[in-house]
């Protein structure tokens, strides 16, 4: 075989073959296969497309690339939760020790953030000396012990998955929806769920800006995981704003922290709830999706995910007293508010444009390895369909001292549309496909 | 900029300025954009195109990386001619000495065969002592001298589509028109001429295997040489079948002295004077493409174009004997008959799997570097449209001693069809677009 011979096929819009698809991905992982090979075949994946087959085949070539995790020495049963990203998005800091309260095992490796978009360890890291980079070793003792880690991606598991996603992002080829799906399900497989909740953002603030996209990425990945013996969910839920209130690090993680003890925003519970009682329902913790509901709640109401929290925080290193008060995290000192500008129903709070707004801030990194500040962030008090009074409180700026001001809030007021007719509120959820 | 957000730009189907397209080439000229970067570019360029403007602009960024030739301090018009490549296509030997016979300085840099395709420099070589690797200042001087001269294309010439070409051949991205167009037109720009002839072979031996895709590649060449102030024709000609009879390199170089001779094969000394006399019209050595064809053949006739031809190799370190007395070029010892298996009418000889013969004989590279057997080769008896008795002499193999001739044979039997029915002649040109 030759490289060059597999990128002319998927150039001229041929299928490639399973072997063909294990070559590749195992050459360039060794090394053997350059850069400039991958990356012209990337860009004819991207426009010219991959089937399912050639997708679920990719996927599994980038999950054996590396090492396999096998949890079923450690747990009895593994589900894993994923988001493909967005704005406010600190599901995981509720549904992982919510559903560890219950007895269903999570170890979860998450991301960091990059652009408009947060990453759950750098929500983490907002904790002093929580340890977000475990090794696979600390990562499977601690899942034993109190059924619940999270921590970065172990470079061991799906390495070309890595290589390949590095390259993408400089190569203009991200945007592929066959690459995104195989990226997520390679490191999903690599790690050893059984089964995986998805969550696939639409709208905005989202890596799909349409439904449809969404739809087909949802469709596919769950396919994957049928294809290689993995059970999948997906849920496909609104990005179009903000998820909560909060967007930021410290204070994203201080609005998990209230929905863990019942004082958190309406909406993002009731998020939290529906995945949370799917990983349930998946791990066979209980029958019915009902019943799922049920026992979450009660988890919550009774204390038990905040305690299953707390130990995970603690046993990972965390500053057990920061999350106890959670006004010893980090907070910007400068407050600025932004009242609304004129009376009527809010039809627009731009999901893209926040998380912009938050990023210049410096809560998110323009780019890879830039730092990022924990204490910084929005929130945003109100939802799309509120009514709203001319100066009644829209959002609230968290800046650093010497933070220009100026383009957060002109973000900000551009992300805020107002009209004097109602606006129907979005549904949290746009659908399931299992 | 960004180089990725010129990829973006090309792979999202948007024009890109010709500010982007000189700072992206210059970049790579540089070593400063790297390889995968531009390799995922020329595969968005390759499946969603580039216009005209681009294209053009393309062409001057690349010209422009190197260092550009000024022919005007050492001739008063210099026309330069370029063949897309074929098989038994030895044009520029009889050509090139032809019009500098004529009065017309001709200083050409050529290349090396690859595949099935022949280089005339690899025919030159097949003189023993021909230096087809001169010095810019070589170059210059020899065409001051004795208005003639064919060596290797300049390193300083065109580098950056010298380095684009190499990455293209190894990442499936060779086949785009624009590429293509602006790699010959970068190179003929920087080499200096103010005229070109353009041969676009078209047909199952040429690059192009189509008229429209052949019409499409010399309107563009003809229209880049217009907006950056040459003049360009390009000739459509057929390369259904080989060109003259000899298929090789000391064999062709023998067909082209015996042509410069007056005893070579009608259709090449046909397509000679088409090519020799448009460039004569082009360099104002006379007003019309008649005279000029008068001319061209009164110098054939006379013995001028001859003496040119053994001026030029002289001078360029050939040794001339061998040009006299070709007996003495090399030849290889195996000479193998191929007779017509039944009576009819010649409906193919087909040209990629006669030039595919004689690179099996080691006439011709598999790949970049390969040595090449310069006395070995397939002469090819009878044109498309000929009626043959069975029995009839059609091919002549001229093999090395170790060569295995069975695979060069059942190529050759697959090359040739005859059948019952009269078989139209192909003709020499499909068009001229100037």
């Amino acid at each position: 075989m030759r490289a060059v011979d597999i990128i002319i096929k998927k150039r001229d819009h041929q299928e490639l073959t399973d072997a063909e698809i294990e070559w590749f991905i195992q050459g360039y992982t060794k090394g053997e296969i350059p850069d400039y090979q991958v990356s012209a075949w990337a860009m004819a994946v991207l426009l010219n497309g991959m089937n399912e087959r050639e997708t679920t085949s990719l996927t599994m070539a980038m999950a054996t690339s590396g090492e396999l995790l096998d949890l079923s020495g450690v747990v009895p049963y593994a589900v894993d939760k994923h988001s493909t990203g967005g704005v406010g998005d600190k599901t995981t800091l509720v549904v992982a020790p919510l559903v560890a309260s219950c007895g269903l095992a999570v170890g979860k490796m998450s991301g960091r953030g990059l652009g408009f978009s947060g990453g759950t360890l750098d929500k983490l890291e907002s904790i002093p000396g929580y340890r977000a980079e475990l090794s696979t070793e600390e990562f499977l003792d601690q899942l034993a012990k109190i059924g619940i880690v999270v921590s970065g991606q172990s470079k061991d598991l799906a390495p070309a998955d890595g290589k390949l996603y590095a390259l993408r992002d400089v190569t203009g080829t991200v945007q592929s929806i066959p690459l995104i799906a195989s990226s997520i399900m390679s490191k999903k497989i690599a790690a050893g769920a059984q089964a995986i909740v998805l969550d696939v953002k639409v709208g905005y603030g989202a890596f799909m800006q349409n439904l449809e996209d969404a739809q087909y990425l949802a469709r596919l990945m769950v396919e994957i995981a049928r294809q290689t013996g993995r059970k999948a969910v997906a849920y496909l839920s609104d990005m179009n704003q903000p998820l909560g209130n909060a967007v930021g690090n410290a204070i994203e993680l201080k609005e998990a922290i209230q929905t863990l003890q019942m004082k958190g925003p309406e909406d993002f519970l009731e998020h939290c709830l529906e995945i949370a009682s799917r990983m349930l329902l998946l791990g066979k913790i209980v029958p019915t999706q009902e019943e799922a509901q049920k026992m979450a709640m009660d988890h919550l109401e009774k204390g038990k995910a905040w305690e299953k929290f707390v130990e995970w925080i603690s046993t990972q290193g965390g500053d057990v007293r920061t999350i106890q008060d959670p006004n010893l995290l980090p907070l910007a000192k400068k407050e600025i508010k932004i009242f609304a500008p004129r009376s009527g129903f809010i039809h627009q709070i731009h999901a893209k444009k926040v998380g912009l707004a938050a990023m210049f801030l410096g809560a998110g990194r323009q780019k890879k390895g830039d730092p990022i500040d924990f204490g910084v962030g929005v929130l945003v008090h109100k939802k799309v369909g509120d009514q709203v009074q001319g100066n009644e409180l829209i959002f609230t700026i968290y800046a650093g001292e010497n933070s220009d001001i100026d383009p957060v809030k002109a973000l900000l007021f551009d992300a805020l549309i107002i009209k004097d007719n109602p606006a129907e509120k979005y549904p949290l959820f746009y659908g399931v496909i299992e």
